[in-house]
């Protein structure tokens, strides 16, 4: 009785040995090959499952999927993009095992529900903002799914008084704002010149103005399209993981403020927003509790 | 056994009995009275109800709720604005009678999934546009309630680029934007003279210039606010009832516009948005099916 876990990022997959209480073990990292993606993940699996009876694997994987159908079609990996059937194809390299698949951002919910911020948690949120924006729902109870498996899009909310647009082919959604790449191009477009999140928010730190605005125009955003999203399903707590959510005050006073400025019905006026204390493996832990809890029946 | 449907609106109470197929029969109105609420209430429900033997009451109400209290708290009923009982007063006069208390929205997306345009939908939005904005949230095949009963506000879902103060106390709500009454309220404000949402719906289908704008403004902040909620839910159906809903083209044309121009992920680019056939009595009706299943156990 082997479960595993697995994520398939944009940029890189994980997998680990997933124990009863959801604990990880052996956790393996590979950049996600964007020439064959299936040998890099295969070897992955085999590598982690050694020579072990594998009897479930969870499968988180970046979105959008099928659920029902098994398939994903992560929008940075090309030979997948037009859909990969990653349940079957796990399913032929464990013939034994119950195989089940989410969305990254239903196993993030299912990670912080089980062992982190939301645990006890009826009604509640958990996001990611990272390179994207990216979430999931816990409501009445459950982990939301939606009709194909992509409930939890927190990150195309569309947000007040920015009409950039996103990579969905939309206009304003909140991942166009402030997500970290995003606040990297806003604030290159003024004139900054370093290159990622985390260089920016050192730069918000050392008080560098651009930066400054951009983790302000972010937080914003993000306490905006939060407001929405709790008045909608009326939760009252919310968990943020993803590295650039780790850019200190400088993201979270204004992010607090918009809430504080928007979340104002009787119901929400208490809303709970904290940084997750599970860390950058969320998914990966929430793709273990899939495979736990397949085994469980 | 008699099944009895109640509906709180904050201008008018509704009542009836509901039959095992949510089929209503003596549907009887009365004004709200702002004076005492529940003495019209009372006698409403005990007309309706005559001399049978009531074993459930089905109540949909205004919001906010605190439904696991069973206390409803409408903003526009002074009497009861910090909180009425209703499900202790309901009980009191029908001893035998299981009573249950959801939201007017979730009630309105009852209604829509049982009998009306989410029939077999297990993941879709229902919608009321008349004097404010509600609506109720039917995922994964159940409605969704909430940790206070409350889930369904999408009337407070942020909208782009309108900054208008909300009676709620938050700004740029699509229900300040795009309801009846704050449609009116900003065409009266740019010059126009009429007074209520039906004549503004008329004035702009006689191509008054500012009508038309005024729908404009709603249709497209609808659309805007719909994008949001689909992509969040991972729903394809939406159905939107209420007066203001029927204001014809002037308000659809810019509403569908918006919804192409946001929701543009693969799994809610084919959403469906239509006006609801169930017409005024929706919370009714789906109060009705809260008594009628509640009964059924």
């Amino acid at each position: 009785m082997t479960a595993l876990a697995l994520d398939i990022g944009a940029t890189k997959f994980a997998a680990a040995v997933v124990d009863s209480d959801y604990s990880l073990s052996g956790v393996r990292q590979v950049p996600a090959d964007p020439a064959d993606p299936w040998a890099a993940c295969r070897e992955l699996l085999r590598i982690v499952a050694r020579d072990m009876s594998v009897t479930a694997v969870g499968i988180g994987a970046a979105g959008p999927v099928d659920g029902p159908g098994g398939v994903i079609s992560p929008l940075n990996l090309a030979p997948w993009r037009a859909g990969f059937p990653i349940v079957e194809q796990v399913r032929s390299l464990f013939p034994d095992a119950v195989v089940r698949l989410a969305i990254d951002g239903a196993c993030l919910v299912l990670a912080e529900h089980r062992v982190g911020g939301l645990r006890g948690v009826d009604n509640g949120l958990a996001l990611t903002v990272s390179s994207g924006v990216g979430g999931g729902i816990v409501a009445d109870g459950r982990v939301l799914l939606g009709r194909t498996g992509n409930a939890g899009h927190l990150g195309h909310i569309v947000v007040p008084c920015d009409d950039t647009p996103c990579a969905c082919g939309g206009f304003g959604c909140v991942e166009a704002v402030a997500s970290g790449m995003s606040s990297v191009r806003w604030a290159r477009a003024q004139g900054w010149t370093g290159t990622t999140g985390v260089e920016l928010g050192a730069a918000a730190r050392d008080g560098d103005p651009i930066a400054l605005a951009a983790l302000a125009r972010a937080g914003t955003a993000l306490g905006q399209a939060i407001s929405s999203a709790a008045a909608l399903l009326d939760v009252d707590r919310v968990v943020i993981g993803g590295g650039f959510a780790r850019s200190g005050e400088a993201l979270w006073e204004p992010l607090r403020a918009a809430v504080a400025r928007h979340a104002r019905l009787a119901f929400v006026r208490e809303l709970s927003v904290q940084l997750s204390t599970i860390g950058d493996g969320a998914t990966l832990v929430g793709a273990g509790v899939l495979a736990v809890e397949a085994q469980a029946g």
